[in-house]
């Protein structure tokens, strides 16, 4: 018998829109919490108007169905007094406050983090804004596109002279989310200690900054910023994707032994004491050299014939999937990552699955349906007596 | 006066290599975890010999340094009974254990999950895989690269038309170690509750599953799969870069009143009542067009003109920062996201910092250097007894 997830004693009160701040509330409902949705009464969640639609004319949004799964609804204008009881007897209750407004319209509205605490002193204040509470900065707007400019990925991505390339999901509002998350968890640990809650600040700015990785390294190495590689990694060669007949295949060789093993699976062996290729550091400094030698090999071949030989002798390495090929591999239906959600009428969506599994907790390859507007509002004034 | 971040009474024994599972104990780290490095005795771990490095000719890897900051270190040979007899005592004080090795390596050694499970229950054991420890990949090795590849992202990253793009940094990895950070937290609340821990079992090509976010509704709702789209999102628009007199703007108009914002800021109000940009999904619809009306009327000034116009009218905008620009920008500095971390001989290097900003927490500006290998193994062996 499996348990209903690590986190199933926690509420979230969730008044985020879009995507930092619904993906950070959707990684903690697929772990187990129970998450309350409160939504503006003149439409809701932005992305409930947000494309893909579920079909040519019927504006049900598959984007917000995909990230809201699982969730509750209720509709409150945070300005009426009756409105503002119900959230004050939902935050009375609750663990966490998600919000995602810009720094200073809680404040406005009463429900500041200062004025929280003090009422609520073990509730865990959660903000995820574009820029943070602070620094000048902070009373401006972001979305992803914004933040993934001027936090510097975009200029690491794309090809060498090419046009800028933007990476093409929102890791400018995921990575928020996901340390929006690992601040509530750490806070929640706190707390355990302390009996006291906390206030978390997460700016997705600052996330693109801590997810720059090497590209920091380099520039903080040779002061110069590095730019774009294409489809190669910066420091470690081969790494990268390399055209075959009719395709390209990722090879992934990071040690000198996966190097000497591919080359005696790509019969390259000629090649196994060539000074430019010595050693890591030397192949980095020749990664046009390496990806000649070994293009002009894999010209010969398509990719189903080279990967198995790659496979074979241990070398890390894969075919470029899209994402049917993605979410139809086997490897991902196998641990359940191609689920079913549902849309708010129950029709099932297909949807990414849950990442982190946890022993002892199910793993369901099906995921409750997200809420339309207000559609447990009923159930939750009763649970609140109201 | 500060406390010294929230996780500051847990101990985490780490055998990760390289990226994903050193990149989450950095996380954990950064929130005030004590982080004991596990190396092997030969060279340790890998990314000690990844560059970039300090300089010429100075092998210290500047990668290494910054992912590992305020980790100790201690070599031990996992086949060596004082060695493994150190390696238990740590487990048994320990409150969670990380690492990343193939399935199957841990358990050779006799220190799978099962068993270390039954020795130390409360033990959370937290194992990071390309592939996961279960389905028909399992055994097979991955690298960023590989799961780039398999797990679509490259798929909607880059050209319309053009070469496969990798995303500039290593978010196979990255992704990777933030589940597992969100997974590592969620067993300790659980255990919080019951007194056991669990067994976490991440694999980055799961997690790029789980970023996919509004490409795997696209293709849910169509059956196709999407491609990508240069340095625009799919389903919002205006929310791309746009080219201007010597150079590129990001603006992310992401509703009608931003984009009437626009239009006014940018003195195109001719095209306010277009049918073509009625709504979202009409300029969705119209991207190229929208694009045209806009590059048409920023070609005539330079970023540093429009900007301004911009932002005063309140619309999500901003410049395309190189690596160098985006940790010198007054908000990055502002938010302590550019800091100083150490080599392990206490040199100085640039690094990112903690974009977890938690009440009642230090945020400091330097951050404790990384260990030079077994440098810490007289002090742990001292407070171990042993």
């Amino acid at each position: 018998m499996t348990k209903p997830g690590p986190l199933s004693d926690l509420t979230i009160i969730d008044l985020s829109r879009v995507l930092a701040g619904p993906y950070a509330t959707m990684v903690l409902s697929d772990l187990g919490a129970r998450v309350i949705k409160v939504e503006r009464p003149d439409g809701g969640d932005d992305s409930r108007h947000i494309g893909p639609f579920k079909a040519e004319g019927v504006p049900e949004s598959a984007y917000f169905a995909s990230i809201n799964r699982g969730k509750q609804s209720i509709a409150l204008n945070l300005k009426d007094a009756g409105d503002r009881a119900i959230f004050e007897a939902l935050l009375a209750r609750a663990d966490v406050l998600v919000e995602n407004y810009r720094p200073g319209v809680m404040a406005s509205l009463g429900f500041g983090w200062e004025a929280l605490h003090a009422r609520y002193p073990k509730l865990i204040y959660a903000a995820a804004s574009g820029f943070g509470h602070t620094g000048p900065d902070s009373q401006k707007a972001a979305y992803d596109m914004v933040v993934q400019a001027m936090g510097g990925i975009m200029s690491v991505t794309g090809w060498p002279g090419g046009p800028p390339t933007r990476v093409g999901t929102s890791v400018g509002d995921i990575t928020a989310g996901l340390f929006t998350v690992i601040g509530i968890l750490s806070a929640l640990h706190e707390r355990g200690k302390t009996g006291v809650g906390a206030f978390v600040d997460v700016a997705m700015l600052d996330c693109q900054i801590a997810i720059l990785e090497n590209a920091v390294a380099r520039y903080a190495v040779t002061g110069v910023s590095p730019g774009p590689l294409g489809a190669r990694h910066p420091s470690i060669t081969p790494f990268a994707a390399y055209a075959c007949q009719g395709g390209h295949i990722v090879i992934a060789a990071g040690n000198d032994g996966l190097w000497q093993a591919m080359l005696d699976a790509l019969d390259l062996g000629m090649f196994k004491d060539d000074p430019r290729f010595a050693s890591n550091s030397a192949r980095s400094d020749h990664a046009d050299a390496v990806a000649h030698v070994i293009e002009s090999r894999l010209a010969d071949a398509p990719p189903s014939h080279w990967l198995p030989l790659l496979d074979a002798a241990g070398v890390p390495c894969g075919p470029l999937h899209n994402i049917q090929q993605a979410l139809d591999y086997p490897q991902t239906r196998a641990r359940n990552m191609a689920i079913h959600a549902a849309y708010p009428d129950g029709t099932p969506l297909l949807a990414a699955g849950n990442p982190v599994k946890i022993s002892g907790h199910g793993d369901p390859v099906t995921r409750p349906g997200a809420p339309s507007l207000d559609a447990d509002r009923a159930a939750i004034l009763k649970e609140l007596g109201l």
